[in-house]
């Protein structure tokens, strides 16, 4: 930083000038292009992120974003012995290290820091124990034989994450400088991923509000941290079909409400249906909405559901996204695969011929009456855990509709786009998807 | 403990003998009803909670509840100074101790402590961080010249936050135990509540899931904390109407969710709403609900409003309690006042002496219609910070609702019920719901 320091205070006396100020308009786009170049050019120098100010007044504007650059890593001197891949029960087990960013509304983003995963310690009247100031995501980590370690589509999990932080007035960042981030810390950890197929490394980022005072309005404080928990393959022992119980006495979400966005605040309230479902019989819930019985989600994954149709097309349908339904990347993934296979610009094994793919509304009465006429062909959930969950039975009004799942207990369609997912996660299949975290 | 141990094998012995199957029956009662006496009496004895066993069988039939006699204090070495009254702001300023109780799933509660105020330490895989397992109470004390610490209706708290505890799987506890422990604490620190006029200390029950592990269910582990900051008047400078906007473009809380009750998750939610309120220039949301827009609440508060009829009775409605609505302690105690003095029972002052008290839904058309006649007599908010609070105005449809509110900023319902209830908080007329805090 010192190199550079006359440099700096040279165009600070330039710009600063008031002696002549017909020359401001010149003066100040060259002044503020010398003072980005300055800025790229000392980001090796910095030890702490600077707010971008205004060249003429000094006023800043902008706080500094997450800064990659400035990672600071402390690793553990006291490594863990990862657990045998048998051993692994989903998010009981962490790696060595975490990644923290803090942020405050006056000073904007601080360091990012990998240090020894640790617990956090926050001051009781910290909003996120008050008012669930609390948001994440969850992606995965796949491991190659030649060490090469593999991320599936972060630049959608970043975006989604930024639109959550946006629903609750927490910060938004560079979606792009903390993939950065994350990558240095699973190539850190990366001994932590079982090699073995179907395991795999689940990252954590969660964002959460740190203001110590209980009036409610935005968090003048933030912490981003992100952790990681090597996880089994979900079909370990085969394929297991799921039971729903379509619910009207609990919703997940309303319009104008939150289900869209992925806040902490969507999910405890679902552990009582869920419960009560198992009480019934039934694995999950299969969220409803309004009059119509509209459907949405099930349990915690996006719907999809397929129909023959009398030419012998079969309809591939989701809920079309707004503020109930969450816009899954899996969703995403297999509907852009589906899509593509509609249009025979790809072709995914398992998939029918002639596709049709649909994001509209679905109501109940419509699983009815397929089921009546034979026309149901498969139902299933995608999520980043399990990637593809089978339905094969849906409690409605007191009755179970059937669904068939195909002697694997997997359908096909649901089979195709689980092998095509898999393979492009795990590079198997070379894909644009699928992001190297290696440098 | 070590007195009755001779006699606690003695019943174990006697009960455990498998050689007189047939004396089981007699036998069982008694040693039942030994057990629970003798747990009566080494309460004074007892180091850590302990469950309740079967004695016959051994098996454990409750698990500890909270136990106020197992209460440990340990109290700071660096007191703080109290900030001087007038410096406060709300909720910014926390006492010198809190109170913690663990729970877990095989444990039940353990011991209570009183403890300087410190931050949590938790591991970053806890529930609260990432499916917002938590809710919380908001309760006052008030300090007499006399040293006279009172709590306003700590039954109902405690009420309610066990209905939030079982809405999200959180444990319940026995409230009038939590009651115990939190008279214990506010009487400690209760060189913190000024005694001048409209200045209390604010006490925040709160309930998190600490389960270390990001399956989401029911949380295995949760802490309960209460932490107390000293609050000032909130109508320091004269009563201020708030503006209200109604929204339908978000909504607070709908049939089947969790707005009934007191979730941190009702909370992050509305901040943006609020925000946005704030840009147009209102000062709240006023939360509507259907293609009927009723009105459920008032920013984060219960909602009241006056209309005069024909023969001029005044009727006092409030939306009527279902799993949308919060039922408020402040909105109960002006219920009851107000029903006891529309019966006759009671009068208090600045209520009309012809009133019909209605728990009723309420549409915004009928609004727009009594304003057009003349008959919106107030409307007003509920809750534990402001007690009441006048509205003067909503937003609705691009036009604004005019409200009276008085001369003085506030409705002579509004402030004949703000009089009262202050005057049993502090003491001034003593009232059951007025409990003191000291031994």
């Amino acid at each position: 930083m010192s190199k550079l320091t006359p440099l700096r205070s040279s165009i600070t006396r330039l710009t600063s000038t008031r002696q002549f100020p017909s020359t401001r308009n010149v003066i100040r786009p060259l002044a503020a292009s010398l003072q980005s170049h300055l800025q790229t050019q000392t980001r090796g120098y910095k030890r702490s992120p600077q707010p971008m100010r205004d060249v003429m007044t000094g006023e800043i504007i902008q706080l500094p974003d997450i800064d990659p650059s400035l990672l600071k890593i402390s690793k553990t001197t006291s490594p863990k012995k990862p657990l045998p891949p048998s051993k692994l029960v989903f998010g009981k087990t962490f790696t060595d290290h975490m990644l923290t960013i803090n942020w405050n509304s006056a000073n904007g983003w601080a360091t990012p820091e990998i240090r020894p995963y640790a617990p956090l310690e926050l001051d009781p009247s910290s909003t996120v124990f008050h008012y669930a100031f609390t948001l994440f995501e969850g992606m995965k980590a796949y491991r190659q034989e030649d060490g090469t370690v593999r991320l599936f589509r972060p630049d959608m999990n970043m975006a989604r994450m930024n639109r959550s932080a946006t629903r609750i007035a927490l910060p938004t960042f560079d979606g792009e400088a903390l993939t950065e981030l994350i990558k240095r810390l699973v190539v850190l950890d990366s001994e932590w991923i079982p090699k073995e197929k179907g395991y795999s490394l689940y990252i954590r980022p969660t964002l959460i509000g740190t203001q110590n005072a209980l009036g409610v309005g935005p968090s003048s404080d933030a912490m981003l941290f992100v952790i990681c928990s090597p996880v089994g393959p979900y079909y370990a022992s085969g394929f297991k079909p799921v039971q729903l119980l379509a619910t009207t006495k609990f919703v997940r979400a309303a319009p104008g409400g939150t289900g869209g966005y992925k806040l902490g605040a969507n999910y405890a309230p679902g552990v009582v249906p869920q419960a009560e479902a198992a009480k019934e019989g039934y694995s999950q819930n299969l969220w409803l909405l309004g009059d119509e019985h509209a459907l949405t989600e099930v349990g915690t994954m996006n719907l999809f559901v397929a129909f023959k149709k009398p030419d012998g097309t079969v309809e591939l349908v989701t809920p079309p996204l707004d503020d109930v339904v969450l816009p899954g990347v899996t969703r995403d993934s297999a509907l852009q695969l589906a899509r593509a296979h509609a249009k025979g610009d790809l072709v995914v094994p398992g998939l029918p011929e002639k596709l049709v793919v649909s994001e509209r509304k679905l109501i109940m009465a419509d699983l009815v009456e397929a089921e009546k006429n034979g026309t149901l062909v498969e139902v299933f959930g995608t999520g980043t855990a399990a990637i593809v969950s089978a339905v094969d039975k849906i409690g409605y009004e007191g009755r179970d509709i059937q669904i068939p799942t195909g002697p694997e207990g997997l359908g096909n369609i649901a089979k195709g786009l689980l092998d095509r997912i898999i393979a492009i996660q795990t590079g198997e299949i070379e894909h644009p998807w699928s992001v190297i975290a290696n440098p």
